[in-house]
């Protein structure tokens, strides 16, 4: 895994146990790395999700939804703590590429994940595959934006 | 406008070229920045479009659906050949967020222009104004990818 130039030490550090955790498609250890009160931004909703548990719950789905997924590009901010993750992947066999947008504290714990999906179709088969799985686990939406 | 530590001199300068553009609403100098082969990626379609002609018809007509149309973070891949651009827009009246993801060439060409956009909603808007706006007039899908 090459390390970004420009990410600070501790931001880094989490990034590295993020890919990990992709690589083995478990996140059950994500709170470990995640600030209690994280904002997550679906892909779907425009209202974020205000807790750590929603975010477990939502990407341990995902992963279940993606196949042939791989990160491509890296990206960081010249504060060295927002990353943006550059991925590609398949989902019910249509063919989507995204984006995790992450910004971590000083700590190096992550504070906001945002994921953005094109195209228009493979959104709509992420929202019909997510409500097969989930149906209406989710907790409510906390708007904090 | 900051300058990304990590970006080519060429490419920040192109990237300085499209904030100026972007703020004038005004894309009609685009192809003087970009690349005649550019590969844009919709975030509607899968499917590339491999010219610059439909990027700046696909481009300057979004130009015309976003409103309060605001950049925000800026990151860097490590080479400085590729910026990831965080955004925020209101879509008939439905707040969005995006990226755009841009690789330019050592010549500081653009030469690949990838758009995604949150949420699910945001981007049904986003096909329907665009398609008010454009009809059929978009050439035809060159599929690269």
């Amino acid at each position: 895994m090459t390390q970004l130039l420009n990410l600070q030490p501790a931001a880094a550090a989490t990034l590295q146990k993020w890919h990990e955790m992709m690589a083995k498609l478990d996140l059950s250890d994500l709170p470990l790395i995640v600030h209690p009160e994280v904002t997550f931004r679906s892909p779907l909703a425009f209202n974020p999700y205000a807790s750590v548990e929603a975010m477990v719950m939502a990407l341990q789905t995902v992963v279940t939804v993606f196949s042939d997924f791989s990160y491509h590009r890296e990206a960081a901010t010249d504060d060295g703590l927002s990353v943006v993750l550059e991925f590609s992947a398949k989902i019910a066999g249509k063919g989507v590429k995204g984006a995790d947008l992450i910004r971590f504290d000083t700590e190096g714990r992550i504070v906001d994940f945002e994921v953005m999906v094109r195209p228009l179709n493979g959104l709509i088969a992420l929202s019909e595959e997510m409500g097969k799985r989930m149906g209406d686990r989710m907790p409510s939406y906390k708007a904090k934006a």
